[in-house]
């Protein structure tokens, strides 16, 4: 290798340790920093992104990307290596760095205007932020060539190479399926589902969940679960890849499918080539194929009814009085019971889709001017009714419900349901190459399952663009029909439609 | 205050933050970190530890310092903050990258030799890293002008301004008083103990001695105590100051004293004028400082009968059948007991300087070349029995103990004992200022302690150099005969000499 490449790596290592670090101290704000903790954080954190982004955007990573430009085989490690820094540093280098300083301000101050809004149910509070956050949201689109529209320049940073006419023409054709599918499952008789909602013993609840990651195959040797505010996953490498959960007493076993969810991202990265640590190619290639891992393992495994003909007894011995008179069946309909509900992070598999579509149409209104910020209270309730046939009785349950608006966070919903949809597509080719990929389930074996996604999709971290890997694995790019196929499946059968 | 001070403040600001991520990072190592995650985070510290090291070292802040020199009042803070910043630049542009990096290489092989050395007790695995870490730090000590001693030079960086010679005269006056106090203790009537060694429930333990710092006035809204192998303070701020701890089966009240000591560390970083976070005067004023106030907490508060008398009803309620026919005094007397023993860590306040004092002789005569790194063994039995009377029977419970020279840190032992001293200097100061301290401490009320505390040392941080603060607060230097008095009045009352 050449000299000029191992220079290049070796800064970008570096600009990826301090990344790292970051991560780390984002963790720790989670899950163990005394409260007292935050403003010195916010000042690590700051410092440690402008000494990162000044390293990365430096004329000298510029000069030997140009110069190493040619170097590789297309095909090779390194050439994808070298395609994605210098996308990124192509990037990063017309942003200026007063509009990151200035983002930093805005964005705190909006966050902070979300939390005492959505405390108020009061959408007059939020929305002057909101408006500043949207006009710096333009403000970056302006800084990038002209796209066919606005939105894909912001698309681009969460799900590489999508374009938001992609995005639309996939939700178009999934929406009246999806609707109408809700419209059948909620003329049918409904399921029962009110023992899932009595008093479970935490400890219980949360061993029980690493009972069931640890089968999954998720490496404790390189990982831990912790308790946090929020369920998310973090790496600080390959070999340091952990997950945080928690306990809500009026939803107590969520904390089951939350360890699956988030134990999906995590053995995504640590399945990544140790190879790609410290480089470009490390991590999740995008949001969408990193969802489409932890829905594969909550949804299509952990919602299914072979993995609860294995574990349904362990989990009756564990909790006999409050499953009591409960078969496998009346379990499996009522974890996956159908109900329009006005929150996303609580929606079931049929309805939260449309969740992320109502978001979509709202970001591009708001990024294409289309739509003005006062009056997005009004368009979400009317689009719930459209979408949900349900009406927020407040902005809390509605339109203030989510935070990444407030964090400039816009172009990042799709990926949500996009991952759905990778799920389900990479679900019917596994189904192809293990044939008894049910059979191994309902014995609590996973780990030719594991072995497959590991082969397929985890080994090559970032080396393939989204699109290209989806492709590559299964044939096709990110095309909604799979996932019909499998909810109408599933839906039909539950709802005996 | 001027622009070129405030630019100033800003670099030596992000110099900070990087350290301090550092630092959680090592927190993150030693209580949370999975296994397999050692190698990236040794990576991540590097690249953390090299970016602060070029930052501090650059020419913008060389002239930055120049320019200001004359630009403050002498007495002020600013004045304070230039002064130690000019200090720690003019050491670190002495010391090349390219010795750091060799440095770091050495003392991380040296590390794994020792660890293996220590668990065949055999100091010969050792022995050649050692005489090239003894080696380094020649060097080290050549990159620096010429001092009364070359020691002069190691001790400055964990003692800033105290001289080889200082502490020679104060060890050579204290050490004949010490040598025979623990004579006549030998062969007084000795005190039973073996009711500290039963079993004791660890959960309760942990939470008992969460009780007793609670009430010192640890601030848990700026910390928190956590499990680690052994215990140790660190901050991120003012206001995230964090402990660790242990329990070992075999002296489970150990875990007591800890939580005591480590308090005593993290009360001295909780009471820094919050202004001087992120600046060269944030930290304790050195490590002999430090260790007084943690040495104050754990010995003079913590082993004290006033203390007992308050908090010894509670521990008998905990644990009322190991300690069942034990009365106070009784307990005071065990927690106290003089026992001279092989290991520094686990020495009684009677025997622990003595163990100081021989690895000070020993680092002297490798650094002066007076004596060889391979006749280290004997010459450490032959000065055990000189000084405690008794013979390691294998080198892992005698020169291969510590861990302290396998990371090159020579210079730093002496800081342990002179910490003590200054602790009893503080404490007769203390009891003048404040006339019924042990009335307050025996009704288990700190506050004005700790307000004292706050008020002459805690609050100035590294404004004063530690012989500065000690001559401001105290009336003296450091100076051993407060230590000698404390100890004989003590031990004669135990003991009853």
């Amino acid at each position: 290798m050449s000299r000029k490449f191992e220079q290049l790596k070796e800064i970008l290592g570096e600009v990826s340790d301090l990344g790292t670090a970051a991560s780390l101290l984002g963790w720790d704000q989670n899950v163990s920093m005394p409260p007292a903790g935050g403003e010195a954080r916010g000042q690590q954190l700051a410092t440690l992104g402008k000494i990162a982004q000044e390293k990365f955007i430096s004329d000298e990573v510029g000069m030997l990307l140009e110069d190493l430009k040619n170097e590789f085989d297309p095909s090779s490690d390194e050439a994808d290596m070298l395609r994605v820094a210098a996308r990124n540093y192509a990037k990063a280098k017309r942003v200026p760095s007063e509009f990151i300083a200035e983002q930093a301000i805005v964005t705190t101050k909006a966050f902070d205007a979300w939390v005492e809004a959505k405390g108020k149910s009061d959408f007059s509070i939020f929305q002057p932020y909101l408006e500043k956050v949207v006009e710096l949201v333009q403000r970056y689109v302006s800084f990038f060539p002209p796209a066919d529209h606005p939105y894909d320049t912001l698309l681009d940073d969460y799900e590489p190479g999508m374009k938001t006419s992609e995005v639309h023409e996939i939700f178009n054709a999934l929406r009246p399926k999806q609707v109408n599918l809700i419209k059948q499952i909620s003329s049918a008789k409904q399921v029962k589902d009110n023992f899932l909602h009595k008093k479970y013993n935490e400890k219980k609840v949360w061993d029980f969940s690493e009972t069931i990651i640890t089968r999954f195959g998720y490496d404790w040797n390189r990982g831990r679960q912790d308790k946090a505010p929020h369920p998310f996953e973090t790496a600080f490498s390959v070999n340091d890849v952990r997950i945080t959960n928690r306990f809500e007493k009026d939803n107590p076993l969520a904390t089951l499918f939350s360890a699956m969810h988030e134990s999906g991202h995590a053995m995504y990265e640590q399945g990544i080539n140790p190879a790609f640590d410290r480089t470009p190619l490390s991590g999740g290639t995008s949001l969408a194929v990193h969802e489409s891992q932890s829905r594969m393992w909550e949804n299509l495994v952990g919602r299914s009814l072979p993995f609860w003909e294995h574990f349904f007894p362990q989990i009756k011995k564990l909790f006999p009085s409050q499953l009591d008179g409960v078969s496998v069946k009346s379990f499996y309909k009522a974890i996956n019971k159908v109900e329009p509900s006005l929150i996303r992070v609580n929606a079931d598999e049929a309805t939260y889709n449309l969740h992320i579509m109502l978001r979509l149409e709202l970001e591009i209104g708001m990024v294409d001017g289309s739509m003005k910020v006062k009056d997005l209270p009004e368009i979400w309730n009317t689009k719930m009714r459209e979408y949900l046939g349900i009406t927020p009785p407040n902005d809390a349950q509605g339109v203030l419900q989510d935070v990444h608006w407030s964090g400039g966070s816009i172009g990042y919903f799709s990926t949500y349901a996009l991952g759905n949809l990778v799920s389900a597509q990479l679900w019917e080719k596994i189904n192809k190459d293990i044939k008894n990929l049910d059979d191994q389930i309902r014995a609590g074996k996973f780990d030719e399952l594991l072995h497959w996604l590991h082969e397929k999709i985890h080994i090559y971290g970032h080396k393939y663009d989204p699109q290209v890997l989806v492709q590559k694995v299964t044939g096709s790019k990110i095309d909604p029909a799979a996932y019909v196929r499998y909810l109408t499946k599933k839906y039909s059968e539950i709802y005996g439609l």
